[in-house]
């Protein structure tokens, strides 16, 4: 690897070399969005096996196993051992050149593991073997990979019926590193089958302490379990929608569409729509109330292979990008709340990359001077968490807002090993800082200050901005 | 500013830098498409400092100033003053390094001011007060500034009832430059508010002197305006638009329509795009008859931030980039047009670069041989006015039509210092080409050739395209 | 052309020259999808000069003329001679430099006719004598050509009710170049008009034996061509349409439509969206069958300028690239195929960039590891096959799936000129490939897995996923 992910890896300038050395690489990580089990930091979980840590629940690599021939049973099979599935995935990881997978796999081996040999099946079995026996030390715990990458901050993804236990475990015990649930009230806006939004009430219903006959309950229900998430620490709320909802509706119209799904009955696209974007609007509200981030992550579309889903269900490798047509409604959404001026902090991200640029003018719509960079335009979300995705979201930010005030990586992972996607996205940001400033678009005599920027961009920006 | 702004600016190659240099450089201006207002050609308005030419009205400076967390008393407030609105925004410049507004600043304090400092809370006391006394000496009054600059041609943005008593007095007076008026009938087409239009006819019928009962009438009074318009040298008509309209319809029905509305009454959706699309037409074979150029600049969304604009008004800094889809829109408008061949020369300006490559070959369909490069593809417009997005509509053109029949660019702005941005558009054009010829992607041979189509891009096209 | 159409054209570093002239260049073509006359191979035609084997029905070059501002008559007029022609082609060529065209052109004039000069009116007599004497020798026959260029297989594109006459001949006579049919049933599903469908399903019944009164018989009818096709070698079937359809329907339903079409009614946007869904989904599953590959171009607007489509006809230049939303649809298509397990191999041309990214993912949901790469997202159609569009598409693939499993390039061409565009894709390939591991992003170490990707995605890849 010795020229490949090498010191200067990705760093095509000596400009950009300065800037990730001597300002990215030493800061912190604070990984405010990420899907992280909250229960294996508590119970600092260790891991069996390379097989294991990489290959459970990772549909990214499924996904590329897939199209490379891979059958099933090596990729999601009970019959095949982790290491029968590694051996596979060895077998892929040539096969993935110039994907994003190729460089986060051999990142993952030289930082976390000290390896330095690139994955094939030739070199499969000693890696497996070398890992595997790190990842039986302390060090390679869930708790030991989060200290070994300088974590401070991870918010994970929590459902408001979540008893946030492990939260307030690993809060009590006082874990060094901050570990703060994210409210993530999908379910409770998931009105598509009425059989599964009872049971889902129920719960909510009983977690709160609140009987839920009516509308006006579910939101004194939810703005129940919003503060009760507060006071375990919860700065932030996350939304995943194919498209953003801001249907004009009246109150007694959501009461009746509440009414209709209580009692079992199939809502027409119209009534899901308004009812959505009455729930999304309420819960805006409480986030502002709270001085909390809202995030929404919007365009993708789920499960689109039914076969497979009916074997594996959700999230395992059968999403995609979507073509929805979401400016004038996101538009409308945010203006409702800036409105009655009770629009929190946001973040923004886009699955289509045909979207940056409106989505990089949308958020100057509804910037108003009262936090720098108070609406932002999220780091390149999942399939375009890559160096083309990651770039082309900071040049839309950068041509159309304020780079500066970037709020910057995350690594929204379910894997304790992603932490290196931060130490690449900084060396991209150091790469595009260093072309502009050997290229003469960017003052050379301003490195200083170009430096403090990519430490605000690594660190201090969000650290301020959450209030962390 | 050595290494920064200086003469080989975004010129990568030797084979650039000849091309800029010899050829680029040396071209006047042609400013087809701009917001000055002639009233202040006319007055040849002197300005008081550095802060009113530069934030008075210039809500590009204001969408950055909010992003960066400046209080809107310091960007719009009436009981601050110039120096203090312009401390906020010295303060804000460093940190819209990768903006455009960076380089636009800095050009402009170095081609209009020999000042060679960057702009930052440090230097803005001794910027402020060099560029303010220069400001009041006639070198630096509009006149002076449109000399400096070596203007040949300014075209300006004129509703149908204006009276256009500047261009006529500049035009009697002998002003070396041209000031033309252009044909901008928005407000014709703004059926949405009853009342506002109804007064808005009203207007139309006094400078016409023609009563407006129907729409036949209507069309009648635009047609007097436009032989007006036309008198006084007028050669280019725009619209701003959020979608093309191509409805079918009966002139009956418009008539109808027309008949609602001037009573009073709100117009449906779909009477709204039936009557827009009736008048488009109907202007289109205006400007065919006389020879014009007819722009249309489609897909922004405006007002978005209804708070603000209670405040402020329109054109304050809240609008953005939509995300329609017009292509068999488009075309059905053209091809109507084409039909009964009164089709005039166009050009279309998006606002989403997702639709570039869409418009580059829609172009195509209508290029009849009658002109070399009739149809137009206009340069990167609004929020895509800056280096990646003039590249890409460059790109686009390129691969998809004649970069060489271009007519190149306009500077869209309501300010008298913004001509720099010609020399940026042909900074970058020449980049372009210069690497192409290195790559040897274009014969280094041509070089003769390609330095003419340089000059032509420059200034000849649009000279001759637009009848000058 | 020293400098320009050399050894190393595309090629800019010495890794990508490695890839090309070791890997790259070596490899025969299969050009799996063209629009040659099959006539033409059968009866080994012979060009009688410059002009019309570059002009004639040559659309690209076409709308630059026109562009260009050259009037039909010397573009496809009848009272003009091919010289005439050529004549105005060659005083554009130097008006096209940026576009695909200009290097077309000279790779044509270098690979095929060892012309090293630049087209313009200087050169263009003396080009056209000595290109002219030169297609006069059975070297620069339809053939001739064909083996100049190192081909070993192409496929057409046919009708279901032609008798491929020409394919079965050159089977029968051993030409030692495989000349397949690929089933285009565009027509069978072309239910816009009544009338000409009618007479179309007329044909089918012909040529098939089978009468034609209901939906399912025109399924058999297919059906049964579909076998033919397949007896003659047929290994792939194609789709030209706007956007995909996947709306839900009950064969009764599909009979009522069929009927009413069949007795002369116009159908409803609904009931062509229905019939439309109906036919590609038997057709798919006919595809399936006989294991064969389907491709979807999709994305296209056609005969935009009513005007000339009524002089010339379709296919004239007068086309364009769309802006459809069509995730959705897309999905829905694949997915019920794929519930049933009746999912071919399949390839997805889009004609808008702004879907690449929509399209390299939605293949990913329905991989399903039967296949390395079975769902396959297809190099750069029509508008987008230059250089920027073939880069765009690689590095979407490769960002999002696996380019390694890619079959690589396509001619879709009517021109037996045109298989340059294969070393024009391949050297773009390497080049691609040389910056990568020049720049570190792929490692050198691996250079020899890298060549072999470079030929499997010239050659092999195709030669094995079609089954040639």
């Amino acid at each position: 690897m010795e020229k490949f992910i090498h010191k200067n890896f990705l760093l095509q300038t000596d400009t950009a070399r300065e800037l990730y050395h001597e300002h990215a690489k030493k800061q912190p990580i604070i990984d405010y969005h990420c899907h992280l089990d909250p229960a294996h930091i508590a119970a600092d979980r260790q891991f069996n096996n390379l097989g294991q840590i990489w290959l459970e629940g990772d549909h990214y690599k499924w996904r590329a196993m897939r199209t490379n021939g891979i059958d099933e049973r090596y990729i999601t099979g009970k019959d095949t051992s982790d290491w029968e599935k590694f051996e596979k995935w060895a077998e892929t990881v040539p096969y993935t050149m110039r994907n994003p997978l190729y460089h986060w796999t051999h990142l993952e081996l030289k930082t976390a593991f000290d390896v330095k040999e690139l994955l094939n099946p030739k070199t499969a079995k000693k890696i497996y073997d070398v890992c595997t026996e790190k990842l039986r030390t302390s060090e390679f715990s869930a708790r030991g990979l989060m200290k070994k990458y300088n974590v401070k901050v991870v918010c994970t993804t929590d459902d408001p019926v979540d008893s946030l236990e492990h939260h307030i475990a690993l809060k009590n015990e006082g874990f060094e590193i901050k570990v703060l649930p994210t409210w993530r009230p999908d379910k409770a806006m998931a009105v598509e089958n009425p059989t599964e939004y009872r049971a889902y009430l129920g719960k909510l219903s009983e977690v709160s302490g609140i009987t839920i006959l009516k509308f006006n309950d579910l939101i004194e229900a939810l703005r129940n379990r919003h503060d009760f998430f507060a006071s375990v620490g919860c700065k932030l709320s996350d939304h995943g929608m194919e498209e953003f909802y801001a249907e004009p509706h009246t109150h007694s119209e959501i009461e009746n569409i509440f009414d209709k799904v209580y009692r079992g009955n199939e809502l027409s696209k119209g009534e899901i729509v308004k009812f959505k974007s009455a729930m999304l609007h309420e819960g805006a509200i409480m986030d502002w109330e709270k001085g909390w981030t809202q995030q929404f992550h919007y365009g993708a579309i789920r499960n689109n292979n039914t076969r497979l889903f009916n074997q594996l269900g959700a999230d395992t490798g059968f999403d995609s990008i979507g073509d929805f047509t979401v400016a004038k409604t996101m538009s409308r959404f945010f203006d409702r709340l800036d409105k009655d001026n009770k629009l929190a902090k946001t973040i923004i991200y886009n699955l289509n990359p045909k979207d940056n640029d409106m989505v990089a003018t949308m958020i100057g719509n509804f910037q108003d001077g009262s936090v720098a960079g108070k609406i932002q335009f999220g780091s390149g979300w999942w399939f375009l968490d890559q160096k083309t995705g990651m770039e082309a979201q900071m040049n839309s930010l950068s041509n159309l807002g304020l780079l500066s005030r970037f709020v910057g990586m995350l690594t929204d992972s379910r894997s304790f090993l992603s932490y290196p996607r931060h130490e690449y996205f900084r060396r991209i940001l150091c790469n595009l800082l260093g072309n502009d400033i050997e290229n003469g678009l960017l003052p050379a005599s301003e490195i200083e200050f170009i430096g403090e920027m990519v430490e605000n961009i690594s660190y201090n920006n969000s650290k301020y901005f959450f209030n962390f």
